[in-house]
């Protein structure tokens, strides 16, 4: 055996992540510690077995299905890498094709597209209050489709982006910051500014900054929350933030002031993000159809946003990081000053200096997601790991 | 070799469905009792075998192509479930993304997407008179391909649907009969109502009250079609149903009735259908372009419809079933009362009692499409299912 | 080892191909005659394979990203087809799906789908300029991202179509042609009619035609192109062609006579295309976004167009070919008079009799993609051909 791949291994055997399996992946802190640290040594093992070129095709056949209510061409792909990393054919529910949306009723699709599917993705992240309620619906309709005898195997869900949390993206985010610290045990006192920035567009989801407080505060960093005055995100999630300090010696803090979170910050998120309260009262106006309603919100809400320009990750702001150097993360793409817009989230020249790191962060993705996966898929997976790389079937023959 | 899928070989040892290899599958009654038969019985033994996590991959590449004229999400998964159990990937072919509207002959086309296509998936239901015979044209088009070494395999095709029959729902619909009631040897002299329902919606497509009455007189039943006047089906296959009848030794009879159908029904079929003569006027609108008619009739039929609201499946009329349970069955999505509509074609009460079943039967759809692929593909199908139960590959590594 | 299979295989080992490495298919100009051989012998060996059921899936897992700028069945299923015969899934970028017109860099995206793409398939046919270095922009971005460590492996780019070049189109041309006549060594002074054609549609691309000339003027064949003046193909093409037929003991020539050109003609190629001049114009106006521009051209070129309605191959010009049977080549799909519009490119009768050839041309190009692909990815082909045939893993089991 491979002392890398033993070391991982060896790893996942001090690990409590039993009740992963026939499991789900909803928000971060449903899990445990433990669990969280199970997907992340999967991943890295999924990686690194790529890229020793041994396949990690668990799956002779099956279906990945996917299920985006919003437009996305990274998390399609990711989604679609990790299922095909298993031996899993994804399978699109595209709204627009299917009859989802003429009064079928969500316990009905779910079972019908499950017959052969081994993992559901769903990104749902418009309506606060719905997306996440949404996937548990799914998931209850599944669990009683399996145990009914409707349906041989159960999926697992994995939350592609909810109106909570993101935990793929979060999760992919620490694995970067892990690695490029050396990790876990280098992460204690680093100092993390989660910080709202200034985009020109409307109503970018809150799943990112509540996944990356809600992650974050676990890992006894000190982890600052920055926004203008209205931009609060949902209230819940600060208190788990809050406990998670609490439990883990780091610490919590919000400002309205940029420039406090970025001062010795070890790390920076900047990103814009539309107001909670007014997501909110955007569900309830699209629910009641008022469509004028939803534009007059629209205008208030760029109006407040357009007083905030000054919320931008300039060259200035950075130089004030701790040697100036702070990790910059964003979970792409980003609204750069002068590329895709006039005023957005970044100075280009910030940007440009990070890009070969964002792409990495990126990259974590796909093997986050394959891991999400095989914890609840397979029962032994130790065995499983130890079997794949014992057989060490190319994953490109010839090569 | 296990004995229950040793069971299946034996019964398949004993059938002749040798016409079947090459061959496609149109409708149910071109087919002979021995062919059905011969589906049925690979159905099961996939689906025992996918159960037993042994994998049924008897391709190592392969396109699946789908083409259905018609928005779908239950069938469309049901033939992506079936190609990807066997080892074969889907691809659509999307008439909004492909050419095959601008002047294209289908000939060309169907060449042109089957150079490494091994079944050919097709739904067109929509215009009486057409989708039968499109599918006849693709099917002598690869026909003619293969001998002429333009193509290096003729692709089966599986009808998904057409203007005539629904051989995949109904075949399905039927196994779950067999497996309800313990045996096809169990069905003789057993009342099957086939009957219309009231739904708002408009022009349901004939097939499935089609297929049921042509494929359900084949066991011995008692088949009765009842629905108010004016909502016939195609009389050429009240004629198949008929001469079904006389052969085996059960009874096809027409009612104006749905109180009589259902009286000391064993399985009762309730469901919204537009009448014939109507859909036929629609395809000739239709082709001559004439929207101000279509419009014109589409009126008339809705408020025709109107008129029959009192055709639904009630606690009532269930309670006058054999028994008072009756079993319910439907192809889905129903038309339930108080849930996707006002009126419907059934109470919410007996639907939700029999949302299991129902969920059942729709679960065999993916195997019987496999089971007419394999049929079509493999010259000596006992001898497949035999070596693959030998190899015994899991189709989930690890479990 | 087969006999025929070891025919390949002893060529392949004669040739020098070893840049094809972890390159990218572009133009055929760009690439040496030992190259294109290669691609030649690799497309026939595959399909020797699969006519004889060895299965040539290299990979296990891997995407082939498909990105279409412009709607497409025959290339869209060859490309899948190629992917597919080697054990890649398909991902489309379907850019009304994707953010990727919403402001982000070819880069980034081109980074975000790649982290496990074996293979990136490009059409980019619209505007002139822009296609071509499109392709660029994306193999540029991976291959620094492979560098980066972003990225395991740096996909291959295969030109599906750009504004220059179509050589995935001409090559399976052009492998027609070898087999037609019998091999490369009898093309020598063959003459091969390139010529525009009558189509009521507009701006068709050039890419054909060009990358007509610039490969068919390397076999020593007499290569004529003929135009109604004012629709000349770009200038650089032509250097191109002359250079090479300068070089390979053929020659290429001009006219603006349809029958001067198909006169002893051994092959024909009669087809559609837009005026060089008119699609730069036409793409300077897009990128002004001046509609009105756009719409005067178009009216323009139509009214332009209308005036060459007797360039049509037709029976009377077929005649005046070589011995009266010139081999006639289109990519498809033609427009051919009374079928598909009332004047087209080819007369009914001349289409008809040569369908099966016509068809068997396209059946080549999912063989020269695959080709591509492999020379691209294979570090030692000849020894990836050997295992292949040794293992003999069936591609359909059990026939």
């Amino acid at each position: 055996m491979d002392k890398k791949l033993q070391g991982y291994i060896d790893k996942l055997n001090k690990l409590n992540f039993k009740e992963m399996y026939n499991g789900d992946f909803f928000l971060t802190w449903e899990k445990t510690d433990d669990e969280l640290e199970a997907v992340f040594t999967v991943a890295e093992a999924l990686r690194y077995m790529r890229e020793n070129n041994i396949s990690t095709k668990v799956f002779e056949s099956g279906l990945g299905i996917s299920l985006f209510r919003d437009n996305s061409t990274r998390t399609r792909f990711s989604f679609a890498s990790a299922c095909n990393l298993l031996g899993l054919e994804v399978q699109d529910l595209d709204e627009t094709k299917s009859q989802i949306a003429h009064g079928e009723t969500v316990r009905e699709t779910a079972n019908m597209i499950s017959f052969m599917a081994d993992v559901i993705g769903i990104r749902d992240d418009m309506y606060i209050g719905k997306g996440n309620k949404y996937m548990h619906e799914v998931v209850d309709s599944v669990t009683q489709g399996n145990k009914d005898g409707v349906l041989e195997q159960k999926p697992t869900l994995v939350n592609l982006q909810c109106d909570i949390d993101h935990p793929t993206q979060c999760m992919a985010d620490m694995l970067h910051i892990i690695n490029t610290f050396g990790g876990v045990e280098n992460l204690k006192g680093k100092k993390v500014a989660m910080t709202w920035a200034y985009s020109p567009s409307y109503g970018k989801p809150l799943s990112v900054p509540q996944g990356v407080v809600g992650l974050m505060t676990r890992f006894g960093m000190d982890v600052v929350l920055a926004h203008p005055e209205g931009y609060d995100i949902m209230p819940e999630v600060e208190e788990v933030a809050k406990k998670n300090a609490a439990e883990n010696g780091g610490s919590f803090t919000k400002t309205n002031s940029m420039a406090e979170a970025f001062k010795d910050a070890d790390i920076v998120y900047p990103k814009s993000w539309a107001p909670f309260a007014a997501m909110e009262k955007r569900t309830d106006l699209y629910a009641e159809g008022d469509q004028a309603g939803i534009d007059a919100l629209e205008k208030e809400l760029l109006a407040q946003n357009a007083e905030h320009k000054d919320w931008c990750c300039t060259e200035e702001l950075m130089s004030t990081t701790k040697d100036g150097k702070a990790l910059y993360l964003h979970c792409l793409p980003a609204d750069i000053n002068g590329v895709s817009c006039k005023d957005g989230e970044v100075e280009a020249s910030v940007f440009d200096r990070y890009r070969d790191p964002l792409y990495k962060e990126a990259s974590y993705k796909p093997y986050i997601i394959a891991a999400m996966i095989l914890l609840a898929k397979q029962k032994d997976i130790t065995g499983t790991l130890e079997a794949l790389a014992d057989k060490a079937t190319p994953r490109h023959f010839g090569e």
